[in-house]
């Protein structure tokens, strides 16, 4: 049966703060398939949300010419340690459905894990990289997984990881909490809201930082006609 | 109360075409907003959809940078008329909240009409700038209306506009069919979907052309906190 990508982003802001330093955009790839961006730029308010739309605008325009994740990753970040001269930090991930390489694959620089669900089993894999604008030749952490059905992979920013801290809860840890929410079953809109619904409920209701979850779920279909359909809401302050 | 913005996007291929030669994509504008960019390349299969996919990429790239929709129009019109030597041509619209003017824009190159609610009613606005690629100095026709909720605007590429027509129906007035259909009352994706299905209907299911329908809708929200949502479903031949 043939392949079904579902992408779902939900994101939101740090409690009463009007910009978000986190942003997220989707794309197609000019190869087939789509990629994910996001980005968490060093701090909150304004100044990250510049930032962070700056280091996207970057990342949107080399993927969508075709360039590979690695090749952006490095880009991007060789462009903010140039500029801002190792004084200015971001999290920088790309998740692509790559349909030349029929493969799901997570290029990251950033400390939170990557979540996969595969054949019903939850594993995290840790990003090692860092953040990027710090440091000479940064390189992200690359995660190459085969394009199968059942695949599932959940992204999140470190708000999302770090959820509930600052009122004394123990960490958050998110394999654990999908584990128990049987969230590998869900859909790809379900298991995006139900994880950042989880992480605001932490932060009681305040969320201690900007908060982003990306949800990327591989499934059969029987559509017929193959419709594509995308969708955005984004409710204003 | 505050607005919310939705959009939604829906498009089929060609009966029995893999590729489609429509491309569509949403972005963030740097500015605060949204901009949706849709081509429709000359011809269908592979050719136009490697030509639509390279235009929509350059319109990314320079609203992403932050450049003004009309230049942007204007950029990719001369790149593709400097290119391709005013051989080839492809329609081409951007739709853009924009919430520093607090206006919606449609800069468009193309033949289809944009259907516009406002107040209940529905009105049908004209375009008179033809397709980008095939003469020096194109321009765009641009319609500016203040962002309102109640504000619904609905943007097809020219398939849908002939769904129909091959098979001796008589045109399709997308207008007259959203009044009938009282489609000002619905949600973005709700109205893309019902458009989209229209067409594929008038077309007995075997689309005779690549079929994409946006869909803008501004509402109020008291939403708390305040979600984005985003997601993409593709699913593959």
């Amino acid at each position: 049966m043939p392949l079904a990508i579902d992408v779902a982003i939900a994101k939101t802001n740090k409690y009463a703060s009007r910009d978000s330093g986190d942003s997220a955009e989707v794309i197609e790839r000019p190869g087939g398939g789509l990629s994910v961006v996001v980005v968490d730029g060093q701090g909150s308010g304004s100044a990250a949300k510049t930032l962070s739309m700056m280091l996207s605008s970057k990342a949107v325009s080399l993927l969508k010419e075709g360039v590979r994740d690695g090749a952006v990753a490095r880009a991007v970040h060789d462009s903010l340690f140039a500029y801002r001269h190792g004084r200015v930090s971001a999290s920088f991930d790309i998740v692509s459905v790559d349909l030349r390489t029929k493969t799901v694959i997570a290029t990251r620089n950033a400390q939170t894990p990557v979540i996969v669900c595969r054949g019903g089993e939850i594993e995290s894999l840790p990003t090692t990289s860092g953040p990027i604008g710090l440091y000479h030749f940064t390189r992200p952490t690359v995660s190459q997984l085969p394009a199968e059905p059942g695949l599932a992979l959940v992204l999140f920013t470190d708000g999302v990881a770090t959820a509930g801290d600052r009122i004394g809860s123990a960490g958050f840890d998110v394999a654990s909490y999908l584990a128990e929410s049987a969230a590998c079953a869900l859909g790809a809109d379900e298991l995006a809201n139900r994880l950042l619904a989880e992480a605001i409920r932490r932060d009681n209701n305040r969320p201690a930082d900007d908060l982003t979850v990306v949800a990327v779920v591989l499934r059969d279909h029987a559509e017929e006609p193959l419709i594509r359909r995308q969708s955005v809401r984004m409710p204003l302050p």
